[in-house]
């Protein structure tokens, strides 16, 4: 079986929705123990860098969302279960009160891994009653902290990753399948006619507040690439000096490659055949996606291909008109968390591929409110809006997003120098109108 | 007679525009060594920080630019000035060669600021009789070129207020005239309908690259403010904590607020009462508009007022609407460099006032090509292109700019953090479709 | 029985070291075992900042010296445990070969504890069959082995105590007993009469390199203070603006206090009553010796007092003279890592007090080669050698600091800025000669 | 005549020191503004680096010692200059109230170099009429001031040095002689007994407080070089890879070296045949002293050479028994501004040569307080004493040293990584005793 081409029916996704909300809860809850199974309690405890954040954080933080935006507002006699935890666990809610410094979760070595589990289970036991008690009146509020477990758990997987990968030599989050070797076939162009199109969600089913208002926007007529940009194309980028000429490069984006010394993907070694993965040091395959560019990175490379990288809104449009219901795979595999080759087979001619489940897609478009948006009040309000300054929107999901996480309308953001997301590219050019 | 209300004919414009090159060039020319006169030797070699230049710097970097893109092309017989400026006097053109470090600017003290009056008027010399030879030939390249003399008048000025400020005390550039002390009024709200409408320069007389090409945009229905956020409404956001309430910021602009310690506009004493002027210190009047203030500190004023920022597409839009033929001052007049309040007449009554030769007006829109747009090759391509990273858009014009140099269609950008230029905000809201 | 003032038979001493190597070489390394012992895996991974390591690299690195030093040239048919283990636990040896960065020692998180316990098993069972062939051959390496060892378990203890302060609230390390809270009463000084001494080790026993050679120095007469300045006396110092008046410091130490904004010592609580310890929060006594202050507040606080800190010449001439077979306690007690007050009993009048077993003390010396001191070759040579340079010289020794490992002519260095070890002071002043 | 060995009878100094006060000072006022002389107003405005200041700003700050510590008390009817001088020229003196920021006074664009002079006139003025009518009273507080004053003339020839060498190709100060190119010959060791001898100033004519009281020192027998290390000898430390061998270097020193990229000394160009000096790029040659080393490079070079740096006590004994009436020209010549290869004639063979009028020698001496030494009160006190951290002594005087200003007992100091200062070294090592 071809794992890169699978159709998924919408069915599939809806009989996902429509599982019980205990259900969905336990799904969500029980993939992110799974995922961090893998890792010893000193592995759980590190801090990399300060963009990213220790595995037993991760777990406590999300169970933190829980207890405070559920539990404290709707369990009765609610007492929290430890006082301590409100200020240790906040990542970046103003409104909830005093947060620990970002860059230090990596001291924070009490509570243990094993406190944080039992912190888990108390949380989930005293979530699956009041649930049970109020039923659909949580609804809205307990689905939205399973997606931002969600994206905790790709946070999770991305941050160990990197954390593994400072380690001399490179360690191995957990052993992973060998992507096929097929050779990268030349990327065919998607035309796309523009136009007056609407863009954002439509409000049937959950998203987040920054994928509304669904409002109109102009498009000039474009073509997309049907795959992503590869491991093939992105050596040839190198080989004719990509990462030295500062004509390709946007003024900030230079600044960053000499000032950090760039001359790769984050995670490729000097040899430029192998890399850094969660399955440890692994060779690279011509036809797979590059993956960890950076924003600038990406931006070089499609002024280098004679090309550009999409807006956000050409992005989405190019998923309405000609993705149609053919899905890369969007099921995370813990035996296969890295981008997949794409080997294309006849009757997806035509149509854009690898739209999810390999990786996040730069776009042109910095990350900022839609015509209309209106921030959620009180510390939900903080979720998305106060970032939407000094950062690019991503769209697509990767090889590490979480089932049922990805759609059309995602809006992922990261500043344009980060490389430790799963992110790719996809190359776009204007047409004539 | 009332200086902030005066009606200028387009005719006015187009005779500016009518003058021969030479004329034109002369004119610039003779500016920019206006604007230096007031300053000494010493005044004229400090470099305050990394985002500003010395005076004298300035002044022979316009000249390298005419130097290096014209009389290296066009002159018979070409022999630079002195072969050492063709590194110390790039500021950022990568296709030309090395650049001297930017951040040391200020330890260049040769050559000293005779040696520059020597290098301008050798320039000027060789372009006259380089244009009378050419003629019509070089019309595009010198009118850049004068454009660009015209961006570096006002940094200059910028830059020398930013230099004289960290003076204890606070020094003056030369003598002000004081503005009015009338009262400031409500703002009213002007009404735009929106639609698909039409955003960039059509191609008629100067604009700079990033202005084109001009094409559609759909715009929801929104509101406008007539003038510019005024001293007495920014003190109202500073006495109810504005700089002290999280929730009334962007992420990166609190991190700002806390790490820079801000806590009124970069220029204000702490008195709230008086501020450092070109003009040395002097009473803020309430009526004026608030200037030097970052994006960051806009927009949180903006989410204060239950308002937000337009985007510059809504800026440009509510120009073509209400501004009509009605524009305030926007010659530079060395006897009043600063905005100056809005003194309403009965006939300006429901028309778009400041929008130019006060304050730049940020919008909430990052930096970015417009659809189609394609950089010019070599160096003159790295002039605006490569700066659409990280920055975000300003509109209008300031008091500072010089005459001739604004347009409706202008885009002017700084990071979000900049409070050095003259910088100002105007609100707007949605309204119901 | 009073703890702090037990007279120690120079007999006791010789006993400890007449004990067999084997011996010898098991206590030391059991005592490591039972530091680590209190510590979770995640506790013994962080580190809290660039000058401190994890409680497992400690572990790790003193097994490596062993390993490195001993095991490499002396066990036939050596195979080293783990090849990688030689770079990641290097500390500073040049000679050895590269060594992973030490600001990055907190990602290591693999080899995990349990890994190192193991590491720590091989090496033990294989040095004690070295030594048991080699006897006394390698008496000199395996010594300096296990001070090597002691060093870094009072560095361990020191770490500990510092990641463990991060923690909101502080969080303990293991229980402690509470100290006596008997009034402080005034220091009385102890006067030396100087001349031509005799400074260093003289050869018997072991000593590190930096102790030797021994030679003679020449003392202007001069009093010492017979204990330790208390917690008391710092109060006083800060209630009479310590903290705030330039004119106390060392110009480098004003700039740390104003930069660091230091207004007491590293682990006080801002109501000066209560301070961090190995035992979490705890009440300060008047009369226990002020601990964890900078040199730079040492010199402050001394020139406060109207007196001066010794040369370390000085503290070892004053030890020669008054502190006769009278010791404090110098036995490491894990029920009690702190200092302890100072409770004068009638015999001990006149003596040297508190020179071993409480705090470190600061010298006014600068860390430097005595006349004559050639280091040792190879990597044992970067030993001590090569931090003469920006280290200021403590003498004495600490309640971290293991038994056995104390003596009149040690010689510990630190910065002057260094406020995570156990350092106090003892006050000094010149006599009319 | 051979510049480099010339006799100065101590009858010269005599003599110099009986000029009455009145000329002493306008002999030392007239060579700052000498010095100043070939610099333009800009030359005199910019700061290279937060450790070197101004040419102006040396040219106000020695005029404001004299206004704030001599007119400020002693003039009648006193008021200040200018009252924003108080603050604005203060270098460190914490007593006399608050100081500019010492990285931003590049930034003080005014007063301007012509309103300096006005400055040093008006005080030049007054100083005469002052001194005139106390006579006496004033002769030690004037000296103070006037050697305070050359320290600044050595400062501000160092200070344009460097700003000048950061221009692109290296601007000169003033066209310099060219030194002679005889070969270096090896260098002879000159032996010292050592024993108690007196180290420190006796009290006859000026010096300044650090060195004194004069005390006794025991020194083990020690040889000293009877020259500076040379130009040559540099070269081949750098060809047996000096600064790239870590087991050569103090650790402060390694890691310096590899964070700043050291490979030579500040000056040389990488041909390691010229070098930037006042005169501009110039050939260096074989037996000039080496200059413009760090005390990190001093140390490493030493530890090369299989010798050690000279204590300070050494130094001055070396000089004292070995010097004689012999000394090196001391006397400032704008035409000869850099040190002078040693050219020995067959007199001097065994006396220590270039101990004056070349570089500060290195010492291996941590700048500290002599026994019994105390800070005067006031601001005053703070010259030399709150500096004792961190520094190393150099002793002797360099070719920048003005006239009248060098002793045998001076003790200059300077952190471990100056190197814009004229630094060289010499070196010593032990004898059996």
């Amino acid at each position: 079986m071809n794992r890169n081409a699978r159709a998924l029916s919408p069915v599939a996704l809806d009989v996902e929705s429509s599982l019980d909300l205990t259900a969905r809860y336990e799904r969500v809850r029980g993939l992110t123990e799974r995922l961090a199974a893998p890792l010893s309690p000193e592995d759980q405890t590190s801090q990399s860098m300060p963009d990213a954040s220790p595995t037993k954080w991760h777990r406590a933080h999300v169970t933190w969302f829980f207890e405070t935006f559920v539990l404290e507002r709707y369990e009765e006699g609610f007492v929290p279960f430890d006082a301590s935890f409100r200020m240790l666990f906040n990542s970046y809610y103003e409104a909830v009160g005093p947060k620990f410094p970002r860059p230090q979760r990596g001291l924070v070595t009490r509570p243990g891994v094993a406190d944080i589990a039992d912190y888990r289970a108390d949380v989930d036991r005293r979530m699956t009653s009041t649930i049970a008690r109020e039923g659909n009146a949580l609804d809205d509020l307990v689905t939205l902290g399973l997606h931002h477990e969600q994206q905790h758990q790709e946070l999770l997987l991305m941050d160990i990753k990197h954390l593994l990968s400072l380690h001399p030599g490179g360690e191995a989050y957990r052993a992973q399948a060998t992507p096929d070797s097929s050779p990268a076939t030349p990327a065919q162009w998607l035309e796309c006619t523009g136009g007056l199109v609407e863009i954002g969600h439509d409000g049937a089913g959950f998203a987040f507040d920054n994928e509304a208002p669904r409002h109109r926007h102009f498009l000039e007529p474009f073509a997309i690439a049907e795959r992503l940009v590869t491991v093939s194309e992105w050596r040839s980028f190198i080989t004719d000096g990509g990462y030295r000429r500062p004509d390709l490069w946007l003024s900030d984006g230079w600044n960053t490659v000499q000032s950090l010394h760039w001359e790769r993907p984050i995670y490729w070694l000097d040899d430029h055949a192998t890399a850094h993965t969660l399955g440890g040091v692994r060779r690279l395959h011509d036809a797979e996606p590059v993956s960890h560019v950076s924003l600038y990175e990406a931006d070089a490379f499609a002024r280098w291909s004679e090309a550009r990288l999409p807006t956000e809104f050409e992005w989405e449009q190019a998923v309405a008109e000609h993705a149609g219901d053919l899905l890369d795979s969007t099921s995370l595999d813990l035996d296969r968390l890295e981008p997949w080759p794409a080997n294309i087979t006849a009757d997806e001619t035509g149509r854009l591929r690898q739209a999810f489940g390999h990786c996040w897609q730069w776009t042109s478009s910095a990350y900022s409110a839609y015509p209309g948006f209106v921030a959620p009040d009180g510390a939900i309000g903080e979720y998305n809006a106060k970032f939407m300054s000094g950062q690019m929107v991503l769209r697509g999901s990767s090889s590490l997003t979480p089932p049922g996480h990805a759609r059309a309308t995602y809006r992922n953001f990261f500043p344009p120098s980060a490389r430790w997301p799963m992110t790719g590219l996809r190359l776009a050019r204007g047409l004539a109108s």
